[in-house]
């Protein structure tokens, strides 16, 4: 079951252009993330700062197919799954919500990002912590 | 009547200190002003890039008084009032909703911002349209 | 001959693990090729906001090698092709420049960007400006 | 003797009213406060994510004169003094640097932000370390 998070398009999000500067798209695909591990009942402040395990981005592949607008309400849709038991690989969707749009299921652009779970001291890679396993088997 | 909107801190807004970076807290307080605009029927879009008026931001001042953290869950309470006939100021407050903070009403962060509505060509001072009016009139 | 820019990491671009967050690395990959644009000849201002063409950016993959830490120097090397007519490809480098690092040609991370031409009005593609089949032609 | 810093404005610095985004105006005085740090000899990284002082900003006032567009070369130009013995302030001021503009000082924005040295673990406020000590020596 995938994860869905309603998103309103901020200001700073863009840029001269009139619509959504590139890099800050692949940020609201993030602040869908951030949602999904509260949503499971992780707290994010020690989910970034512990010294047990971090899990940076290793890959992001982005297509852009339609401009964001300042105050678009759009849905982030999100699925997670595990490639190993260090790695897993998200697939995100961006759709228009717009109700002036006939087509509701209207693709923005989509992502897809790989984190890897480390040690934050050594850096090496380590088995998912349990909170992640939870999160994983949730969304999936 | 005040405007308020709640807010989860966001991971793009932190930085390597930790805590939420100085200028993002500004931004925040900005995210609340367009939610009151698009509370009050304003279509953001059509407020930014039209050619009839634009309203930058002329002054800024804030006070952090507690540091912000991914995750933490806040308020942003709002209050514009009319200096002139083209001028407005907006009162912002950033506060805890902390559920493991005994006092609700603990605030994180206060900000003044001054805004002045032009004509987009010329740059010249120019009187509110009524969109801000009406604005004005609902969350004074 | 690849276009190359001297980057330092600033505070901003970091988040609360300590290191630059993933979006802003491809950022920093935009700041060099507009550093390559203003190069050539080219003013950001009229190439941004113009009534002929706009540039968007269709797609981004990146890997994202090794952590970026505040005050990091980096050079951003980059390499522009035509796709297409009317579609360009960049591909960019983020270097270690730390005299501290033995290897200097030490990579932090990759990213490849895609970018059409298009008409601002209609959003249909267009074939590339003079600016464009210049700046391909210095850079290729 | 003040600080001079050159700064070319990014393309994610803008939003889509077409100039740079208020707050951003101020992450640019920040840039040029890293960069001033950087020329004390102080290393970025350590500065920020040590154990033995953290160094908060605790207010900012600023008035933004006139515009700032994409490519737009402007100095950042800074003085810090010593309020306390654990409390200073940096008088900021962002200056066109325009070759087409008549006037070579002509100013753009101008900022104050007041910074507070404090123990990461307590946040409690501390003395000056030696750094900033000769960092305020420096550019006082």
């Amino acid at each position: 079951m995938s994860f869905c998070f309603d998103y309103t398009v901020q200001f700073r999000d863009t840029d001269a252009a009139g619509v959504v500067y590139f890099a800050n798209i692949i940020s609201i695909c993030h602040v869908g993330y951030e949602a999904s591990l509260i949503e499971s009942g992780i707290e994010l402040k020690t989910f970034v700062g512990n010294s047990e395990f971090a899990v940076p981005i290793t890959h992001v592949s982005a297509d852009f197919l339609r401009p964001l607008y300042c105050g678009d309400r759009v849905k982030v849709e999100l699925t997670p799954h595990a490639i190993d038991s260090c790695k897993f690989e998200i697939k995100h969707q961006i759709l228009s919500t717009d109700p002036q749009v006939a087509d509701r299921s209207l693709v923005l652009a989509t992502a897809t990002t790989k984190h890897v779970v480390i040690d934050p001291q050594t850096r090496k890679r380590r088995d998912f912590p349990e909170s992640i396993v939870r999160w994983l088997a949730q969304w999936s």
